[in-house]
């Protein structure tokens, strides 16, 4: 039994409040009175104040408010003088609006296989209204799921075209959340700027072990005994973005580049699937060129 | 730089709270505005609310008060009040005042030594005013620290009379937790119900697999490919007190007996160190069989 | 570039010779004199001598003969002299001889999709001529992949009649290996002999703990710290079948039951691919009640 | 009960042979006939073909011969025509003649106080006839075993008077292995060649990210979530000589520099202490810049 069934609450009624202000004596209890006085049990709670210069400070409630669908524009308007009180940049998301996914690809299907199973299984809380690829490969995988499968053919000569087409589909879809699951193209600034903090990649090396193209070659050619991934948001430096979940697999000497590439197939799928679900969950604030991850 | 450092705090002067009560609403508003309005700032807080039908709420906050040593009577004062209306089962404690332990060991001083190498690189933090055995093997490692050795010859048929002596020393020398680092000796009811949730152990496997004696030997008879260790809170059921911590390494079909011991030493002895390290740092909260870790 | 490729060579022209003898001075060159003076070069070696009083020794050579297709049974034949000779207990394999995998399932299909994945990738170098179920859940998972689905219902009453549709299938289609996704369906002692050392199953927990039913719950009342599965032939006594493979991942307080199973599944589907592909490859000898994995 | 006590052997009856020749068919009949017609039993044998155009051979054997410390002359002198036919660069070892291995550290200690205790239960197979340190920290630790410490102040404008120092010791002391438990000085090209392949070390990141000083600071400043350590055998490039074990622990948004130092203390030592390990059993082969290690 859940805790929703225990509690005989509907998960309908959870929202979610993160919260990023100068770090000040009384925020904690400032910020748990309110949810207290508008009806909002909290469910779970995480902090954390930086430990540099900047003094900042960053909590992510989890909380429960009976009929949330009806109280919620009442319960953000509340806000608003504590908000400004505490100089509060903030974000109210709810359970009953699912975020809207985008998935792009190329040719290797692992991670978007992945990303699929955990989807079905209803371990990904998210809607997926399209998938991009510039490859006919994942056509037959996606489209028996009843999701949409726009091919794209690109290279860098027509990337403008291409990303015009893109930015066309994330608007008529309404999508919040880009994953590139392992789309190997690279991305405008224009585009990247657009989605700040929305474009979730993997790259197949444990960075900044391996930063650019072709890093099982490189690892096996320096003998590395490990081999990982890391998942990362995009920004315009390349394999620089704000890194979310990294994860490593053991390797030998025996390894050749394609048993490298097998090898690090499962550690992409995981560690792309790991970023995924955090980031739908709200559980990632990005500060400076770092990841908070509130687990 | 360290966020003591960072804020030019003075690490005497943090605390910690651990609440244990009844789910009701409003309870994280009350204290986190109790912990506001006598002036201390909430460094880290972690809570947990009970899935199952006790409905318990469960809290840990670390706080940082001016003056703390001058404050302390105080704030345990006025927390008074609301203790009372809220039902709390709770606990103040403090940087400045550290828990003191007694370490149990018999022949094998693999995990003596681990706490004592974490204990000088300022890991555990904790005074270590006797260490007790029943061998003389560990004296040579224990003496050159100043720290004094108790040799206590111990065996089934006059467990009382060396409890008795151990019980006197603990009383002597004002201990708080006992750590049994691999000390093989059966504890008797009155011992271990007198040291409620203060006797840390170290059981050589994966509980619940391989209960009792000769795990290592066990594990080699069924095959396994993993070999574990558990520490546990001591209770009188046989290896079934609350879990803290486990982890495992793998073996395969060349290791023998012997080998699997040699590879068990190593998870035994960082197993041990840590559940140490969060006991210490008041980071444990058991609930009927089972804890609640804060990480 | 694989070492195939480096050498030229054709993968077809791979071959396995397991074996196993009494322990005896010489036995190393007698073998890999055959080896030579029959054409084939070795490719990889791996041996073990048991390290008790049975004094067995065990090998698995990977060879290249050019034209293996045509030679095998030249080579299988010029062997008798030398098995006789040692009291060789050996099995020849041949990589253009895929082994056929029967998968049977229940209703949940985690493990079910990782083996597709894996061989639809190509990692899992066997024939999947049928997928045999007792419920409809995952027909549609199957069916497009052009696989076979028998569906057939079961439950201990009508246990006799439900395997004898099934051994009737494992005949028509020339089953090597049944591989038990998650069949939660207890086997018969006829069953389980005919098919001796070729049935695979996945448990769900780190055996031996929690052997039998319900898992997960368990471990969730017993509060444990790690949870894992276990892969392991199938004999007559219930879950105590040689171990071939065993992973887990960390769990804590705040998990539940169901999501217990959540993180069990990953832990699952990957420790029986695990399993099932060292078995497509001949890695694994039976020796007693444990495995010899040869890595 | 061990192998050894098993077959009624003497361990100083061990020895290894190391081959690494152009690969050619009947080399591993040829070598274990060698091997039979000697009297040694081959107790382990591991080979591997490199999957380059170099088609290299390497094996290692562990081999039993009665009264080996009588035979071994004879034994090498044998190998001689077939080390000449296959061309063979080779290298016999003995159990009964210990490595005999320097340890050199400066400040921090965690790596050297893993080594002597593993050295102290009898893990690490060597004699330790001298410490070197260009400080008097760890003289505490060191004496009281009964092993001389050398305090050889260093810094870059007196490297080559220091190293003059070192290698008299180095010669007095007839080493074999120099390792570096986290000695924090360049060595010049003249020392490094001088003991080529003889020389351990522990890099504190998981290379080849962060190569060179500070990677603490860096892997912070980078936000990333697992940090490594590396231990490889040192050249004449910075942070470039061949890897012989890696491994990583996870840290995450709470860590600051003073904490990520701490828990990579622990991936250090205990990824030095394997290191080593494997270069005192033999086990480890260089081929180019990186390295075959034989499990």
């Amino acid at each position: 039994m859940s805790i929703f069934e225990q509690y005989n609450r509907n998960k309908e009624n959870i929202g979610r409040l993160l919260v990023k202000c100068p770090d000040k004596p009384g925020i904690v209890a400032a910020l748990s009175n309110f949810l207290y006085i508008n009806g909002a049990d909290i469910m779970e709670s995480s902090q954390y104040s930086s430990d540099d210069s900047s003094r900042m400070f960053y909590i992510r409630f989890e909380f429960y408010v009976e009929d949330l669908l009806v109280k919620r524009d009442e319960l953000e308007k509340a806000f608003q003088p504590l908000a400004a009180k505490f100089e509060i940049d903030f974000d109210f998301t709810y359970n009953n609006i699912k975020k809207r996914s985008a998935i792009f690809v190329s040719k290797e299907t692992h991670c978007l296989l992945e990303l699929l199973w955990e989807w079905q299984s209803g371990d990904l809380d998210t809607e997926i209204p399209l998938i991009i690829s510039n490859h006919e490969d994942a056509r037959s995988i996606v489209e028996p799921l009843g999701i949409p499968y726009y091919y794209i053919p690109a290279n860098k000569d027509i990337r403008k075209e291409v990303e015009a087409k893109q930015v066309a589909l994330m608007e008529e879809y309404d999508i919040d959340v880009l994953i590139l699951a392992r789309y190997m193209q690279i991305l405008t600034p224009e585009f990247v700027e657009r989605f700040s903090n929305k474009i979730i990649n993997i790259h197949h090396s444990f960075l900044p072990a391996f930063i650019g193209a072709r890093p099982y070659e490189r690892a096996y050619n320096r003998g590395v005994k490990l081999i990982g991934a890391t998942s990362h948001y995009v920004t315009n430096d390349l394999d620089e973005g704000p890194i979310i979940e990294q994860d490593i697999e053991r390797v030998d000497h025996r390894d050749n580049i394609p048993s490298l590439k097998k090898i690090g197939q499962q550690v992409e799928r995981r560690v792309l699937a790991r970023a995924v679900k955090w980031h739908l969950q709200d559980r990632i604030i990005v500060k400076d060129n770092k990841t908070i991850v509130f687990h």
